[in-house]
């Protein structure tokens, strides 16, 4: 890989000298005319995503890797596809790039971003390159998923549960890491490899979209491809016998997003989007054990609050399956609270140590805030 | 319209009171979740593609009004619809803002979008808005084809007719009359208007590929649906009879891209794709009779050739289907050359007068050339 030494730059080697080595990225027969053609499965609904991230706002050389910087940019796209239940088809990648950009750094990214996407089978199918000051990479992704599949924020109901589907935090303590070398001497090593793991190569959770229908069956030809069975959800019906004609059970329905925004923010958001409140067991919040030898625990849960960039889902569903779903996804998945009918969010002690608090979106991250 | 009036930015206003006041752009069914949910027709293949527009490189204050700026950005993306062969099906918008940008510039650049994408049923279907230095607008763009029906680079044969869809270096004139504005006295208002027209408000070429193939349908239900009759096309064989079993004119195929990096880089692209080469007739491409009448001839035809940005379709089909076309087209739509067996590309002068020149890609439009 003789192209690390060299400083090569996009300038020198010209918009088409660099399409054509990012094309060696791409599955041949996807690339090259005016646009992508990719096939959606009849039935299926399309899904699409975009980001746009930005040199020195989402990512800089002090924390991030071009390789690393390319992962977290294809992971932050996947993971909202996750969010909507769906299954990844491919995406576009558009560059913006100062005339001095070394080839080596977009080459790094591309590797990056096709390292992440490998996981998932899923190509990149185009894109655009184009000279600018600041350096910044536009993201779009696309899915497809069954409608009746579908996750969406507006349809959590009073009485659900409300899963997460990993720790919370550790992103944030890996970018504190990074930030501050200082930090965290208390940590071994193992521990603060895995938090910056965290950080720089967060895993989207599309494990969960297959795992969340992995043991449903529709069990009646007859029947409609909404009525289907939930086998993790102990039935309350009698269980099907073959060849009797039995109701089957009521296809779940799954609000949900992912928390790149931070966990508070996810559940805001599908609270005003669904029109309902919820109460958050502040104990129930699961925060990466490293994370709680290090920290103090009110920093700890600021960071898995706030913190953001986890790339977890936040589930919300009934109490049996939302029991079901944690007890197979395992690795920190946990039941935080519930969905409510009240208008408010809290955050609540059990041990009633701490006051109630209150959650709104003016804490979350907020891009242009001060 | 207050806000236009006020200098209200979009850091005063924040991240979620922009992305609220873009939904008003948007489809209120579409937008809201993590990702936006679109169908494509069974049977049709969906089509993607991606642009990035630099403030500073693709428009400027100075030659780009920020409704323009956004009128110019759909278009582009619409235009390599268009040169799939393809019907859109939704957009979606990343912005990068600086902080100071005014809430009314990007209310702009959205009326802009939605102007232009409205004339085709389009909508935004979402998007995302951040922090950075330099504002920039990344669009993707959706669409959905009947396969047979495509368009692409790879398919030209030697033979084939080569048809622009209408005249070229209009939109370069406009530029140079907006950034020069003591240039072109000799010009009359009416055609000054329209040349800067040309280069602020394109129009994508999706009538071409309506009306490309208004002529077609299929004549005979148990036949294939590769198996049409393309009406336009004088008949070698019978007409068709009611009851009568005949055999169905093969599809025909085109190939084509749109010109938006100009006309000489669309053929040399569509040549090279095909592994083919092209004769074009100098005297035989369009150029707007205000700009013949405004520069010298030789001036004309750079700008036609490598002025870029006209988004017209290059297209290449068999003879007798591009003078149908051509004559369903009007509007300076032309013939403008031939396909050959040959590896080269020659624009050549049948009065002799010219020496005939040949064209590479390396005249072609290039962003990151010297």
């Amino acid at each position: 890989m003789n192209d690390y030494q060299t400083p090569l730059t996009v300038q020198a080697i010209g918009e088409q000298g660099l399409l054509k080595r990012l094309q060696s990225f791409c599955p041949a027969d996807l690339v090259g005319d005016d646009a992508a053609v990719l096939t959606v499965q009849p039935g299926r609904s399309l899904v699409v995503t975009t980001d746009v991230l930005v040199d020195g706002v989402h990512f800089s050389d002090q924390t991030t890797a071009a390789d690393d910087a390319g992962w977290r940019s294809a992971a932050a796209n996947l993971s909202d596809l996750a969010a909507m239940g769906a299954t990844p088809l491919g995406i576009t990648v558009g560059l913006s790039l100062p005339g001095d950009t070394t080839l080596a750094w977009v080459e790094g990214l591309y590797q990056g971003l096709t390292a992440c996407l490998n996981q998932y089978n899923t190509p990149i199918v185009g894109g655009d390159v184009c000279r600018s000051s600041v350096l910044s990479v536009a993201i779009t992704a696309f899915g497809d998923v069954e409608p009746h599949r579908m996750i969406r924020r507006s349809t959590a109901q009073p009485g659900d549960a409300i899963v997460v589907t990993g720790v919370h935090g550790a992103s944030k303590a890996g970018l504190e890491l990074l930030l501050h070398p200082e930090l965290g001497r208390s940590l071994n090593a193992d521990d603060r490899a895995a938090l910056i793991q965290a950080h720089q190569r967060p895993t989207p959770r599309l494990d969960v979209v297959e795992r969340l229908w992995a043991g449903v069956r529709s069990w009646e030809s007859g029947v409609g491809s909404r009525e289907l069975e939930f086998i993790p959800h102990p039935s309350p019906l009698t269980p099907p016998q073959s060849g009797s004609k039995l109701h089957p059970l009521p296809f779940p329905s799954i609000a949900g997003m992912d928390s790149s925004d931070g966990l508070a923010d996810a559940v805001v958001q599908l609270c005003r989007a669904s029109g309902v409140g919820a109460r958050l067991e502040r104990s129930q919040i699961p925060i990466p054990s490293a994370l709680a030898q290090w920290v103090q625990p009110e920093q700890a849960l600021e960071w898995a609050l706030y913190g953001g960039e986890d790339f977890e889902l936040v589930l919300c569903l009934p109490l049996m399956q939302a029991q079901a779903l944690v007890q197979q996804l395992g690795e920190g998945a946990a039941i935080v609270g519930t969905i409510t009918d009240e208008r408010e969010i809290w955050l609540v002690d059990r041990t009633q140590t701490m006051p109630d608090q209150q959650l709104t979106l003016e804490r979350g991250f907020q891009h242009f805030g001060a």
